[in-house]
């Protein structure tokens, strides 16, 4: 993830803190950390990412996570708590990666982050100075990522928070297959407006000899050539472009790609040319 | 659209920056927005006005902008991101309407507020300068709409932004139609409860010779007389009433009148005296 | 509710404020409460606890309200909106509770944090000088609401609000029932994981001669012995366990025990020992 914004040094913080989580949209456990952060930091910026990830899906968290974290500035505190194993031994970590502050049990939730920027620096939380005072079971995100992030935001050096560590805990991703033929990659991310978001980079895709007449195959459906936009056909017509985040996109104008191929998170992709 | 709060100098930011969209309401595409905005303007104070406007439906995103707009400090920025031309020739605007800086695209999106209250500036946006400086070909409101409401927010001048012109796009919306013995209207917005907000404005009924022997007609239901308040009458009952934006509103009380009567945006709403 | 804070002086305000209400996530209602919270105290950092109370459900307000207010600093305030009587004879109240400013109608709303914690002082809202201009008969968290505990976060003395008041609306709880060999209570809350929070708090089971031979029956299913964490035991298992809110929890792991149970907020939970 290369830093959009200039690289301020480590450990000055923006005053913004980013949440993600799989809460769920309206949930008071949110609240509750935003009251946690803000008990300890009156005047932090708190921003929702996203409380929308299906309940304990680390990749999808691991995959938003990094999506959006790079148009954030730099200094920035993210706590993301997708949590399977919480009351575990499973290990709490802060992490350093491209200028910005992460805050996230050691379950492969960073690890999407931190394999397109290696870290600059992990910690694993040890100290319970820093967190609230009596620690549920069943709540890290309040008792003990909360109120870390905050101090963060305060100025908090990270190498307080506990034990260095070398490196953080990954998660296993599909990879998209090369071949001198073509690329066989997967849907990682359907939008609301049901856009197929796959994980084939543009850049990938650059081994092709004549970009519009590669052949994009998806359950099925065959498309030729790839678009700019998409209003650049009539309405209904399924089409493949780069999206806004640098992956090759299925999308249907003005309807559903998702509820027109039947597609979701893990569909196969086919390119070839 | 008049301004409640005593007009400031046009161009001085409130800090203040509203967004509307058609993205979703946990879309990771607004955190992104958000992101871009305090990479900007670290101190920037973002609102959520929706962003469950349905996908591409111009009318109700403009609907909606309209009757927020109003209550919201004068010099606020607002982007309103309901963009099915994105990457089209369509272009993108800056607007000041009643001492309110509103970025939209110029496809209808502003045409409501504008109809209230004439913008006092129009600005096509073509400098891009002001923009990121990689701008994707769908998603405009992270890459030129949010980094111009922020250099707004900071006091960047709207004449820098681009070329003036002359007037928005307008939307075309059904018209009430007023006759000596009634009005013919339509629903325009069903809110979480299910309660219809027509588009029929309490002036309008003014013209009645005596309120209470009015007769309200929709999807062959008829209620007699306008009620003061929903707790007028008992639970379950059918009343018709002037909502809290000042237009004629149907509910049922303690329960959906969308789902008692069947009725959505669009359905025809008759009063008759 | 005991501050997790050190209470401050009652009347020095945060400058945080949070709304609750049964708006739906997504409603332009709470937009408009933003818009004049901001326009009267520009700097003010709101806060949303949840939108998704079910509509009219003022029990579940309550409890939710109770939960999360604890976690924020002293001096926020709280605007909370479930408002079935709106528009009638029914008062609006301004309350501090534990060093917190609640503005609520007196429907039962501020009940449970007042069961908690006695209001060191309650003022009905009579003076509308406070209020904006204009008064809707079906809004008044926008027109009453909204503004007051705007001007109350700039330092505004209650007691100018309006008259004192004894006592609040109770609502009627379902109490739980203690005997020598157990209790039964009922589900208060589900979470977006599905997980069954009860009305039975942790220092009541105290009475239990040996935890770990208890046994929580609901909907015909038997849970022996309470778990610490979820993640104790394998995906799919029913446990029992006091939640991070300090009550007795259901859940199963990696699951929804709403949906494995068939349980929702009012099913009954006995304990036996």
């Amino acid at each position: 993830m290369p830093p959009e914004n200039p690289s301020e040094t480590i450990g000055q913080p923006s005053g913004v803190i980013a949440l993600l989580s799989d809460f769920g949209a309206s949930s008071p456990y949110v609240a509750a950390m935003k009251g946690v952060i803000h008990s300890i930091h009156r005047q932090a910026t708190i921003v929702d990412i996203t409380h929308a990830i299906p309940a304990q899906d680390l990749r999808q968290g691991a995959w938003v996570l990094a999506e959006v974290a790079r148009h954030f500035p730099a200094g920035t505190g993210f706590v993301a708590v997708v949590d399977p194993g919480v009351g575990s031994e499973r290990g709490i970590v802060y992490a350093c990666i491209a200028g910005r502050h992460f805050i996230a049990p050691d379950n492969g939730l960073l690890s999407r982050l931190a394999q397109e920027s290696p870290p600059a620096k992990i910690v694993r939380l040890t100290e319970p100075e820093h967190w609230l005072p009596r620690v549920s079971a069943t709540f890290h995100g309040r008792d003990i990522m909360a109120p870390v992030a905050a101090r963060l935001s305060l100025g908090l050096d990270p190498d307080r928070l506990g034990t260095p560590q070398r490196s953080l805990v990954e998660l296993e991703w599909p990879e998209i297959e090369v071949s001198p033929f073509g690329i066989r990659g997967s849907i990682r991310f359907v939008d609301s407006f049901g856009n197929l978001i796959s994980d084939i980079p543009a850049k990938a895709l650059s081994a092709a000899p004549d970009p519009q007449a590669m052949c994009v195959r998806c359950e099925g459906h065959e498309i030729r050539g790839l678009s700019r936009t998409y209003s650049d056909h009539p309405a209904s017509t399924l089409v493949a472009l780069i999206g806004s985040s640098g992956y090759l996109e299925l999308a249907v104008v003005g309807k559903s790609a998702a509820l027109l191929l039947g597609a979701t998170v893990g569909t196969q992709v086919m390119v070839s040319w």
